[in-house]
């Protein structure tokens, strides 16, 4: 791969493909300035392949999108879609003499429809924007991935993004009622439909959403929406025991679902705690943060749930009605990647097993921990199996760096022998290339290749992601 | 096409299929007699072109199902998997020359796990069957099409089957955690995964659920359960104007979404009780049929439905906690279809529009009635827009018909402009084949054609139907 600074003349039919791009788009819309073109290369993943892009094309319409497509299509130029770049995977890694399609300028509310319960949004509108504008009217799009404030819809529909609250309400897929979307040659399709049940051919929309940007280009999404649900009571629990904390988990979900179900081991509190002293205890081996916001009687679900924390031997249990005071422990959850990202570089895993798993997911943590002599920092959705155990190791220090790289393969096959998955809410990008094959097998991903191949027959979009062969 | 009366000489590459079937399967499980052959020729959709197969081939496990897609891939000859033949839309009805797969005798619930939430089975146990095995173990699978007692999972899967708890509990896509899948050229894929949240590689769960049989054959489904909900309250309410009941359906459904909510026109409620006399009240112009299984203050949900009825004019409203009560009014709305089948054919619309359009939808069925001089009985899942508008006509009567059939499209052409679909659970088979390109476009159409032609190469399963090509 090169780097941003190396000289190097761009190929004739990539430099055919933008300048007909520079003719046809308004101006400003296309950058090829190096230090515009390196802030592109890579997400959030660490020490991953990202090359050099020949430009960045911000698009402001469909039809632009459209116009990359075709341009691309026609001198097989390869496109790297990309939202606001929040990804944890690679995803959206650029390839060297590509194009970078960001969505980032597109980010209106088309509309909202709070009868059918329905909006239309813009790819590139965050997360956490979206919310605030339709809490104003009291409604609600649910999927909340821990990155919400800085990461986009259309990132979000990409991965098929969860979050904390999906325990309950779902994730981003169950929230995408369709899509327009620019195939590879330019034409546009629209998926799914206004209606809340629709049979009417393949689930093109399901099949988009978490397609990584590897099938086409979303340029709206509708998406469901509700009331809000009733404020919430917040429950902290610490535990002496890890194990004891996983066996609380697999209990409480036995019950009435929690609006979240999230924990945190005893480095990861640490972390937090040495960072922005919120007060935790740091001599807890777990803390475990519930939810609930069934409005009738609510004391009852939220004591049902103190109440098998206490049985399952828990150190400190406090509930809050007040929430500003539920969001600030909400806070430490998801301060658990940056503060450990203090400290050197941080990789996340991304696994789920079967709910009942988790206390034994969580036990192969800790031993693979000790037996490669790394630091894991065991955190994550525990409600619905799907935790991120991130490791650490010093900017500097290559066998640190190895142990952990040892560590994140032997947690993956941890995940995958107790029933599994490599990736849970995150997506494959580059980082687990390796891995899906292994967990859905060579005649899956023959169907899967068969798929992309018919969508993308010249291989342009978004090319070597999700394990995919490049043409 | 062959009536299954003609002579007709198997055509040499088929006769070597089933040669080689014969000899590879164990005895009984090729079944070429004319009089079963017929039997297995349509489903339950009047007046489709249904052609006559070579052979019915009931297969027992993965195994078979290879063993005739290999036979068939080899020969070029078209399969048609079918359950238990109670689809409405022709999705099943069999191809001249062509091998119909059975998959009836593979019945087995391979695996119930309460931890996890989850069930194995093979494709040909009925819906309710395997809801009475799991009830004695307090679980539920929710998915509840009026057919339960007589369509199979297998045919669930493959329509995406509705029903009528799916206003608050979901479709049957939202219910199926992963599947097995024999694909046309006999290879086995497992899709999905045993954890809750999983993004390793594209839906191909979501991909095949719903696909009508085009893409694989389904020989185990891995389905979500959980704990039976609490005793259900239902309530009835009849309203002296359609338009009433219309409106009452949306503002209930503004608020805490109920179990089901049903409706029934005059002419269906007539329809059911002159066949089974249960004290409906016939001069009613409709009929809401509401649930809630709320447990925690279950009276202030239902007492919200009821305060609502009453404020939309409702002439009457009662409820009853009493499960046997309430399963009575809702077989009331079960035995709509067959009330109206006694009196000649029916065929039922599926069309479903957003719920803020129900009003609308229901006034455009009475105009249409009216204005081609054909009977209609309208009723379906109001409370999420799916309606299922039923034409009659004399079994004699082909100026009746040719009316009912003008009316049918006009009810198509309705729902689209209103916004909605052509098949909301039932699906496209053969019925909607000439609505479905209406609905989603060319360019829809193409990538759907290209998925098809990727997964099925030589185009051997169910060919012909979902709009699709033939090779």
């Amino acid at each position: 791969m090169r780097t941003p600074t190396e000289t190097h003349p761009v190929p004739e039919h990539v430099a055919a493909a933008l300048d007909e791009l520079t003719r046809a788009l308004p101006a400003g819309r296309l950058l090829t300035d190096p230090d515009v073109l390196s802030s592109y290369r890579t997400d959030r993943a660490p020490d991953l392949r990202a090359g050099t892009p020949a430009a960045v094309v911000r698009v402001r319409s469909t039809g632009e999108v459209q116009q990359v497509m075709r341009a691309a299509t026609r001198h097989r130029v390869p496109v790297v879609p990309r939202g606001a770049g929040a990804g944890l995977h690679g995803g959206s890694n650029a390839v060297d003499d590509g194009i970078v399609l960001s969505m980032e300028a597109m980010t209106s509310i088309l509309d909202v429809d709070p009868a059918d319960r329905l909006c239309e949004v813009e790819p590139g509108i965050m997360n956490l924007a979206l919310k605030e504008e339709l809490a104003v009217d009291g409604l609600w799009y649910a999927p909340d991935p821990a990155s919400m404030a800085f990461c986009s819809i259309g990132g979000n529909v990409a991965t098929n993004a969860g979050g904390l609250c999906c325990l309950k309400y779902g994730v981003t897929r169950d929230w995408v009622a369709g899509l327009e979307v620019v195939l590879a040659d330019g034409r546009v399709i629209e998926t799914g439909s206004r209606t809340i049940k629709s049979v009417a051919g393949y689930d093109l929309t399901s099949l988009i959403v978490g397609s990584e940007g590897t099938l086409g280009v979303v340029t709206r999404a509708r998406l469901r929406i509700r009331p809000l649900p009733p404020p919430a009571s917040t429950l902290v629990a610490f535990f002496g025991d890890l194990g004891d904390a996983g066996r609380a988990v697999v209990e409480i979900c036995e019950g009435e679902p929690p609006a979240l179900l999230e924990i945190m081991d005893a480095s990861t509190i640490r972390a937090v705690e040495e960072w922005q002293r919120m007060d935790l205890d740091t001599d807890a081996a777990a803390l475990l943060l519930m939810r609930s916001d069934v409005a009738v009687d609510r004391s009852g679900h939220v004591a049902a749930m103190e109440e098998i924390c206490a049985r399952h031997g828990a150190t400190f249990v406090a509930r809050t009605d007040d929430p500003d005071e539920g969001e600030a422990f909400l806070q430490a959850r998801r301060l658990a990647l940056p503060a450990v990202e203090r400290h050197g570089v941080a990789l996340l895993e991304d696994v789920g097993v079967p709910r009942s798993q988790v206390p034994a997911l969580l036990a192969s943590t800790g031993r693979i921990a000790e037996h490669r002599g790394t630091e894991i920092y065991s955190y994550g959705h525990a409600g619905d199996g799907n935790m991120h155990p991130t490791l650490r190791w010093d900017h500097d220090d290559a066998d640190g760096k190895a142990r952990a790289m040892q560590a994140f393969d032997d947690i993956l096959e941890a995940a995958l022998a107790l029933g599994g998955t490599v990736t849970g809410e995150h997506g494959v990008g580059l980082l687990k290339e390796q891995w899906l094959p292994r967990e859905i097998g060579a005649d899956a991903m023959d169907v899967q290749q068969a798929i992309k191949d018919a969508l993308d027959p010249a291989g342009i979009l978004n090319p070597g992601k999700m394990a995919l062969r490049l043409r």
